[in-house]
């Protein structure tokens, strides 16, 4: 059983426990893998974000997203997000639970469509699972990503639309 | 001849007089049609911006541009920009100096590519120019831009190399 609420003050080492593996990892987004827990907080908790967690049965983060706005004005109908999830619980479905709790508060929010700017190519389970859960590659970035162990790597823009 | 350098803090009220229309216009930019002079200016000149300006014969600005990394970290190697051009000047080849003025600054600066995330498909002219000028569009977001007349339209994702 995973339930995925808002995320309070108190989950942020829970949620920094995830975080600080797959910034450190450098393989999937676009921040220095040397960044301060303080700085990754700004990042995750910015002021135009709303913060998830997935919590197990004892209440510890299994996983965390972020939902916002992809863009302002007259293009903020369309909806971002970021996952993560504890590395001891990759592969165990969490990221589709977190992905399938963002398109329904996504969906009840009003927002239009979900927006990916940047899903890294070689983070290919990530792109199969998007694409299983509706989301269609519309562009290729060419280099767009500097991995830290295969270089340039293209990345790619997945869109879904909502309504 | 066309003169296109750093702008300087005493630029604001000449770039605000070139912004205004366009955000007024509300048909070309992710932002709010009734955005204040303040909101527009740290959004212009946020901190992440290397602002531009044209200048005419006169010393009076008929362009600018910013340019800034679209992302950061291991992505921060893609430069992004955004134009404008005085009302009473546009058709005259402004736009395409500082397109190319840009291009050129972000090859000196190290940016490896240049990516516009969000060009919208009824801003035909602009889309013809940055394909002149060697962008490719790269994918379409549906109905990503609310237009003010013609309501929901398609937005491009556009791009190009730089090595």
């Amino acid at each position: 059983m995973i339930e995925i609420i808002t995320a309070e003050r108190a989950d942020w080492p829970g949620i920094w426990a995830i975080l600080e593996p797959v910034v450190r990892e450098g393989e999937t987004y676009p921040l220095d893998r040397d960044l301060s827990g303080e700085a990754v907080r700004a990042y995750w908790q910015a002021a135009d974000k709303q913060v998830f967690v997935a919590r197990d049965e004892k209440g510890g983060v299994i996983g965390t997203y972020y939902l916002k706005p992809n863009s302002t004005g007259p293009a903020a109908h369309v909806a971002n997000c970021g996952y993560a999830v504890r590395p001891d619980q990759r592969g165990k479905g969490v990221a589709q639970a977190l992905c399938r709790h963002s398109l329904e508060e996504a969906r009840r929010q009003g927002y239009r469509a979900m927006q990916y700017n940047l899903v890294v190519s070689t983070n290919t389970r990530a792109v199969r699972l998007w694409q299983h859960m509706g989301f269609a590659i519309i562009g290729t970035l060419p280099g767009a990503f500097h991995h830290p162990t295969l270089g340039y790597v293209d990345a790619y823009v997945m869109f879904q639309g909502l309504v």
